[in-house]
């Protein structure tokens, strides 16, 4: 029986772990849930279930896992620890400096549910802390440095859509490729933000707005802007559509470190990630751990997890002999 | 209380697990184990045991977990069964096609014994098998590419170091460069051993030696140098003592696929690790892994594991609550 799974928020993510469904056929897309009217939304898959929210949040729904496709500012604080108790669940919640408390209100409910979550999957956080973990472990001296991009930040390019005059807007966080070079060369300098990385802003204005003021607005807007070198560029609203509707992302997490009784070996471990769609490679990776989630639950597992937690082999459709012989 | 930890081989890479407990607190060496005559040896760290393997089959040493340092090609098939029955243990297996058959015994082995072991640690297999694991996972379709090298081949080095008439020998394994930008540009070709490595060959010419016979034997030599473009370089004992003992190493694990409902969106995960010292990382590798043992041990878990079903958290020193809040 293939593992039936509901997404639950049909934004960007949504759709893009609806895509992912045809390249994991051991699982099916069991429902699309929506805070939206369920007739208004066009899916891609046939014959899916298009429901709302609220029928999901009965906890009557068949399905062996709900992947949660909020977002991480409003909606996953309150979503997933209501879901959480009523399904087996996992979500992207990445407000990194709130990932404790979240965890600790969706453990209790999923214990409570005796239900299984997970929480963080996504690339950062997600693979990428699996590879903080992997190179502190192998490499407990040294330094872990983490850059992204060149790619569209949503958060970022939302804050410059709230200024005054800006008709839509796209940001790209750009790493600085000698402050990486300087990192792999051993540079032992801790580096501010500025010297890490650059942002791109693309602004079409609405009519009549001062470019200067805008530009202005964007380059000093604390935390966002005013502690990076800034470059505000504007464009009409043709070009915005043709050339900067992608959603493209990527980065890296670099471990430096030493080896040897008088630490006198350099060694370093880089992981990268580069991908045209965000959301669609997101939503692929939210598979894999729903699959992880489902196995674990059926383990005996209970409450909840993060992607540190997962036996690596939970995530793959192969058995342990297959993975054995194909792929140690 | 620290974990105690002993090595058993006190080769390239049993130094350099022994080197690598200065970088992990938590754990500490409680003995060397050798066949040689325990006296003949010169161990780096003050006070430790030195003692003979025989001691240490006999079961009754005061350790929590084994790290097994021996060569895969005749020593772990014997001695890793032996001792997974009185020790929990972690060994670096990496006869890829055997391994079947090696955690078959060392399964039935702990089992019997009610202990814990983790076969085939290291970086490939170990983090490359990770990798690879997690590249097919959130990227069902695509091709996964391994590459090794730059670095020293102890098996190739060993192998034309048995050709008559030489004295000394390093051989260097070295991707190929057009090959890996090919693949990261998406090319689906299925490239030949001869596209993806070559090889290079440095030797020391015993008294008289013919080195046109010598290379001869060299290419041709079947399955380890005849599907490779190889290169001899005939130097002297003092070069080779001068530029050639160090015992570099890396590689990289590459993931190319796609997302989105048509396939129409790239996407590529790359894992990269460089060494200056090959067996001073895989020790400090096999320090994690046997910390993850130690706990998974005291966690219930008996029998045989390899690297994909250790939940990555067990192979940090921190807690939990400290990785949630500064590395996820």
């Amino acid at each position: 029986m293939p593992i039936r799974v509901g997404i639950a928020g049909y934004g960007n993510v949504g759709k893009g772990a609806e895509a992912a469904f045809r390249q994991n056929p051991d699982m099916v897309l069991g429902g699309i849930y929506t805070r939206r009217d369920p007739a208004s939304l066009t899916v891609q898959t046939p014959n899916v279930p298009v429901r709302s929210f609220a029928e999901l949040e009965k906890g009557r729904e068949e399905l062996d896992v709900v992947i949660l496709c909020s977002g991480s500012a409003t909606d996953l604080p309150k979503q997933s620890p209501i879901l959480a108790g009523k399904y087996c669940l996992v979500d992207s919640f990445d407000t990194h400096a709130d990932i404790p408390a979240h965890y600790a209100a969706v453990d209790k409910s999923a214990k409570l549910g005796n239900k299984t979550a997970l929480i963080s999957a996504g690339w950062d956080p997600g693979l990428f802390s699996l590879m903080r973990l992997l190179g502190q472990a192998a490499l407990p001296q040294g330094r872990t440095d983490t850059f992204w991009g060149r790619g569209v930040s949503q958060g970022h390019s939302d804050a410059v859509r709230r200024i005054a005059g800006v008709a839509d807007a796209r940001q790209y966080t750009v790493p600085v490729k000698s402050t990486l070079a300087a990192i792999k060369k051993g540079s032992e300098e801790e580096f501010t933000p500025r010297q890490k990385h650059t942002r791109e802003v693309y602004v079409v204005l609405k009519e009549g707005a001062d470019p200067e003021r805008v530009a202005r607005e964007i380059i000093t807007m604390p935390h966002y802007f005013d502690e990076y070198n800034t470059s505000v560029t504007f464009i009409s609203a043709e070009e915005m559509a043709a050339e900067h509707s992608a959603m493209p992302h990527g980065g890296l997490v670099l471990r430096s470190g030493k080896t040897g009784f008088a630490l006198e070996n350099r060694a370093m471990l880089e992981f990268d990630v580069d991908m045209a769609s965000n959301p669609e490679f997101t939503g692929s990776v939210l598979l894999s751990f729903a699959r992880a989630v489902y196995r674990l639950y059926n383990h005996g597992k209970r409450g909840c997890l993060t992607p540190l937690d997962v036996p690596l082999c939970c995530l793959s459709p192969l058995s342990r002999e297959e993975l054995m012989a194909s792929l140690l």
